[in-house]
């Protein structure tokens, strides 16, 4: 997937393969044992993007972070906890977030407009703010470039492994590095649903040009990954590039931008593949590829009903090609196409050709989903719009786990 | 809740409770021992009203009634198969559709055009045309009024229990009598989850009023029964009205029109719930009421929104009070609310109130779970638009059926 990649993928560098920025990950006693206060320090003041829930309903870090980028150009540190998500808690919950930025600004002498807030849990209990500010005063005296391993694993909730990654690879003769971390397991959990991710990088862009590379590159890859459709009141994407590589500013349409902008979507793309392998319960990863539709637009709808539907995602659970459930969800996807000209193909195996043209007997059509990676592909031909998706299938395991959960 | 009925519910007659209407259902080969052929025989011409599925991708029976419905002023019969949907099935299957009206019509001396057909079952696989048609021939000689009980098993695929109701009062000091018939297991499996419902009325009702009364009913009944949000190929409501009953034609805005309204409600709502208590794998029936939202649309909006959520419907399988989940439900569902005005109320329990006042302990709140029938209401305090849905629980059963079927 990274063959391009210049220098070889220093994946154990994470979050702090970027020069230039520092982090921890501590307990601090909102969870009863597990890791949940991370801090990502950037030494030089870095250009910010983000991206946030369209959920109506917003948790107090939400508004903060919001607040913030419109204050500030520049920012110094994220600070996030796990455990509890801030969320559905008024007026109180508001002022507990204001603290964490307040806390985090002393201790590290920047302002406090300067620090990006992040929660995830439970949602509708007060933060226990006390423990949270003591545990402030202790992680900024440990972040250093190590900890990058364990500031991941400080993010997580229901995650059942560490996500994290880096790229470095050479710009204008000079070494760049993205890093990232994420959390998220797909929706699965209930009240500690969220999905998190905090990207760091050395190159030098400009803060709208670095906005808009987030959200296109977002478009692509977090908001392509497809779980249970719930959506969070706290998911957020943060961006930080502090220009400690010494590259000339990146700009636009130029060789550079593209390959920074390909990298940073490798980057992106890994971390969203890994919550949805973290899908409670999911056995195997599904490619959705939807070709041939009027417009990319179409292409998305199509490829997103498919992986949302709870019968395609059963049916790839128990092997069954059942390509009846995959033609009727394009059909009630709202898009425009023509049943005559479907076509299906599992791992490069067609399966139904135009007018039906079903090419194989049931049983040797249900061989092509053994394997544990899917890649489903969808040939609409009437058109030139394409898109990709990420889902996994939908196992027992699933409603159990969300069944029997308990505050 | 059919306690305005004058007289007693006729339950015991379904279908063939109005006047002039005969029925039957047989076994004719489709499947391998069940009933898989019924017949629905008006001695009067009929005024007919149907809606249909929104699928783009419609099965041959779909399109034959659709240009019937265009072609004829009145019906004479509806030709239902299970076992085989005859969709995806191309020219071929729209032959055959056509073939089993003919032959229906031929058997009957009426016109073809005078028929509605219907199929259900498995999609992509030819339709068995000549067992049909022999069967055809074999089930006029077999209706009369004491069949509907075997009509309705022989529309059933997965439903594990026969849908069938009516309702019998006085209009204008005459008797009246609405019957019905339905299909449906909640989109559980895979090729066979149409949804289909048959009514029949012995009223005098003019066409066009007709059509907007069954659509105005589809919409509170059918349209507001959520299982798994997948929508079929042949999804069908068809409503007969002979006129034997002998009243004054109905007319809207009377009183007459109001009572015949109120029942033709109450057998559709009995139908579609029934659907939803047949829904595979489910434990809990759950009504869903929103309060207050803007408009009756938004209000719609937002139950669906939690009805489809399977992180609610695990939660409330599981017994768990986690009003997270239905809070951000309705921030995702895309309508206006003030999340600060949210309450929400279990079985008569409030659970939580403005400004995110908890008011019980989780393990009490959990307590109003157990029944096996739920009603969840959620007040947005913010306008008088309200609207019902109704939903079941989604158990690890689903995944287990349909991740196990195999055509």
């Amino acid at each position: 997937m990274q063959q391009d990649v210049i220098l070889a993928d220093k994946i154990k560098n994470g979050i702090t393969a970027p020069k230039g920025f520092r982090s921890a990950g501590i307990h601090c006693g909102i969870k009863k044992s597990r890791k949940d206060l991370a801090l990502i320090v950037s030494d030089l003041p870095a250009t910010a993007a983000a991206v946030f829930t369209l959920n109506k309903v917003q948790a107090a870090p939400v508004l903060i972070c919001k607040k913030h980028l419109k204050e500030s150009d520049t920012f110094k540190a994220i600070i996030v906890n796990s455990g509890n998500a801030n969320a559905c808690t008024g007026e109180r919950g508001y002022q507990d977030a204001v603290t964490m930025a307040d806390e985090t600004a002393k201790t590290l002498s920047v302002k406090s407009k300067e620090i990006f807030v992040s929660s995830t849990g439970v949602i509708g209990e007060p933060l226990p703010i006390n423990k949270i500010i003591a545990g402030i005063h202790q992680i900024v005296k440990q972040v250093d470039e190590s900890k990058h391993i364990s500031t991941a694993e400080a993010i997580m909730t229901t995650d059942t492994f560490v996500k994290s990654t880096s790229s470095t690879f050479i710009l204008d003769g000079k070494e760049v590095s993205i890093g990232g971390i994420a959390k998220g397991s797909g929706m699965i959990h209930p009240n500690m649903a969220t999905m998190l991710a905090f990207i760091t990088t050395d190159a030098v862009i400009e803060k709208n040009i670095f906005q808009k590379l987030l959200k296109d590159v977002t478009d692509k890859t977090f908001n392509r990954i497809v779980v249970d459709g719930d959506t969070s009141t706290n998911d957020m994407v943060i961006a930080l590039a502090n220009g400690a590589s010494g590259i000339d500013p990146l700009q636009p349409q130029t060789e550079s931008y593209r390959k920074f902008e390909e990298q940073f979507y490798q980057v992106m793309k890994k971390l969203s593949i890994d919550i949805v392998i973290d899908g409670e319960g999911a056995t195997k990863l599904i490619e959705i590829t939807v070709e041939g539709a009027l417009c990319d637009e179409d292409a998305t709808k199509a490829a997103r009903t498919i992986a949302l539907s709870p019968l395609v995602k059963t049916a790839i659970h128990g092997e069954d090609a059942n390509w009846g459930r995959i033609i009727a969800a394009v059909g009630y996807s709202g898009i425009d196409f023509d049943p005559d000209k479907f076509e299906i193909i599992i791992n490069d195996v067609p399966i139904l050709k135009q007018k039906y043209f079903v090419t194989l007997p049931i049983e040797e059509a249900n061989k092509t989903l053994k394997p544990r990676n899917i890649n489903l592909k969808i040939k609409l031909n009437i058109g030139k719009g394409t898109s990709t998706v990420w889902t996994c299938d939908f196992s027992e395991e699933y409603v159990k786990i969300n069944g029997s959960y308990r505050t």
